[in-house]
């Protein structure tokens, strides 16, 4: 049985979690982060992080609290910070305002913080616990994680597909495979998302604009407006410069196009960027991508492409997570497949965990973490 | 709001479902009836039919009651029997045994009783509500229904494959895919069924046997007693006779196998049953093969079987349900398709409901049912 004192600190760090979550969409490259503030057992102070450049869930919270924040417990889903960013370090503002005691959900793998957040606590007499529900705080932010503690965004690999595993004909007709409530799923992974990842080959072949609609998040007037001021940037992988500048996804707004071939000063004219990555055979180079992307902040990306790009990644072992949306429907043993990826030898299949099925709409969700090849 | 009345029926009729359900694994040819008896709030009465030829739920039900059944009501999963078969009319059985108040969750769709036990009870007297949980009555009994109303068993198609829709590696490697959990779930299907129904292709690559396991079920002594004393009839689909007598399949027991080919005397010689029903293409008919087990009393066939004729199945529209076991692996593109069945436009896709998707062990198990093409 767990203490008193420990159940309380779950109760109050599992609001502070919900906080954190109202930033889903906003806070990147910045990790969400929530905080409350307890004294006596009533909660005085409030906050969460809405975006990068602006305060801490702590100050939004200490802010809230005024001088209630004097002897009372502070609750972080993140050891708050210690160094001078954007904003002034949290630490420091707990420390200032008084607070008896800090719980966090977990240290802060930004090597600038460390557990030097929680040691400039300790340092002031502050009592500090860490680790209260740090499973639910990590998950709320997968891509800060794994680009803190791996250099690299978290890539989440999106594919529709039938009940026995195709996403198109083999003449490519595919549109419209799942309903309304998977697509606005799809718009939802979109928004929290750093970048949205596709190819030249699903845009060509859909006309794809792969950018945030309003009307189909499917999110209240507040949540919304928050999803579309930072909308995700739309990087487009383009090995040969296929897509017409015309096209609508550049129509769309500013995008990232990466290619292997040659500068085309064309792009960058038209108001987008154009990266050259060249890796073998002509390919861009993925792995080189994505570390380019972690240096300039990117957590979340979505990857949104046919069996191809998507193949190419989870070959490579960059897809982080696997989001299945399946529609009750079979296409067939000539359609395509989910992805392109030849094996001849079971012992060489890759294993994944399957963590979640649930209906959305008509259509199910699938998430499945890849495993790495020691668990299998 | 449902008034206190209703709620009571529903709450009774509930406990009536349960009772009927722990006949899952023996009743068959007949349906699975469970039956409780109240009086003054008191239940003085419980039954449930276990097997053809014995006492049906109402009976066992009268007994455990005695005469506390005089003014009782009594709540019968499926309308009480008004014809004498094995055993006499339980309708008369309830007017003898002076209860006044019956409510059956659904009609008889037996053509012969079809609301005649229900207008027996009413002639004598006795109040009589029909329709409380039918659907919940219905799912008690998928099999007996569609043979009573359609003439054909309830064909329920197990498969498993991977996350992309694959169920063997090109090279047929294929065995264990999914877990013990799985396998176990499997076990419970087969056991629940009239026939498992296979194809000699199956059977040669896995050396299947296709019996009902008591180890593995994962049931309770008494429960895997009863399953195991009604096993399944096994039917192998063998157009060529291509399945050696001597294959573990022959050796597990006597079976049904059904060819296109000329009569082998060997088959009844080794104590199976050889039907010939020859169709196109020197296929086995299947639509007919239906009919002949139908009218043998064969409520719910599990398919087990590869893409092949599962895939035959469905293209015919055969398949009353799919139950998918889906492993957390892929088998990539070059891997075996789920169903042999070639489509060439998205029009032509089947649709199908999914119904459920749950854990089961590692792996996941996905219920879905076609819908008919007038629903598409």
């Amino acid at each position: 049985m767990p203490s008193q004192a420990a159940i309380l600190d779950a109760h109050y760090m599992a609001r502070a979690v919900e906080l954190a979550r109202k930033g889903l969409y906003t806070t990147h490259p910045n990790p969400r982060v929530g905080c409350i503030i307890v004294r006596d057992g009533e909660v005085v102070g409030e906050g969460w992080h809405v975006r990068a450049g602006e305060p801490h869930a702590e100050v939004h919270a200490l802010r809230q609290a005024g001088e209630r924040a004097r002897g009372a417990c502070a609750y972080v889903t993140l050891e708050p910070c210690s160094h001078h960013g954007r904003t002034p370090p949290c630490a420091e503002a707990l420390v200032q305002a008084g607070v008896a005691r800090v719980v966090a959900a977990m240290q802060d793998p930004n090597p600038q913080v460390a557990g030097n957040g929680l040691r400039r606590l300790q340092q002031a007499g502050i009592e500090v616990v860490s680790g209260v529900l740090e499973a639910q705080a990590r998950a709320l932010n997968p891509g800060f994680l794994k680009r803190m503690e791996h250099g690299l965004p978290f890539v989440r690999a999106k594919l529709a597909m039938s009940l026995d595993g195709r996403t198109a004909m083999a003449s490519g007709e595919s549109q419209w495979i799942t309903g309304p409530a998977a697509r606005s799923a799809v718009q939802r992974l979109r928004a929290r998302s750093s970048v949205v990842l596709t190819s030249a080959a699903s845009v060509l072949q859909d006309h794809a604009r792969m950018t945030v609609r309003a009307s189909e998040l499917g999110l209240d007037a507040e949540t919304t407006a928050l999803a579309l001021s930072r909308p995700p940037l739309r990087v487009l992988i383009d090995g040969r410069l296929r897509l017409p500048l015309d096209a609508p996804f550049f129509a769309a707004g500013p995008a990232l196009v990466v290619t292997a071939a040659a500068p085309d000063p064309c792009y960058v004219a038209a108001g987008h960027e154009l990266l050259v990555l060249p890796g073998i055979d002509g390919q861009v180079d993925l792995p080189a991508l994505l570390g380019v992307l972690a240096e300039r902040g990117v957590n979340e990306i979505l990857l949104e492409a046919g069996a191809g790009l998507a193949g190419a990644f989870a070959r490579l072992g960059l897809i982080d997570e696997f989001q299945l949306f399946v529609a009750g429907t079979f296409l067939g043993s000539q359609a395509r497949p989910l992805l392109d990826w030849p094996l001849t030898q079971m012992s060489a299949a890759p294993r994944l965990k399957i963590t979640e099925m649930r209906a959305v709409g008509d259509d199910w969700r699938v998430t499945a973490i890849p495993l790495p090849a020691a668990d299998v």
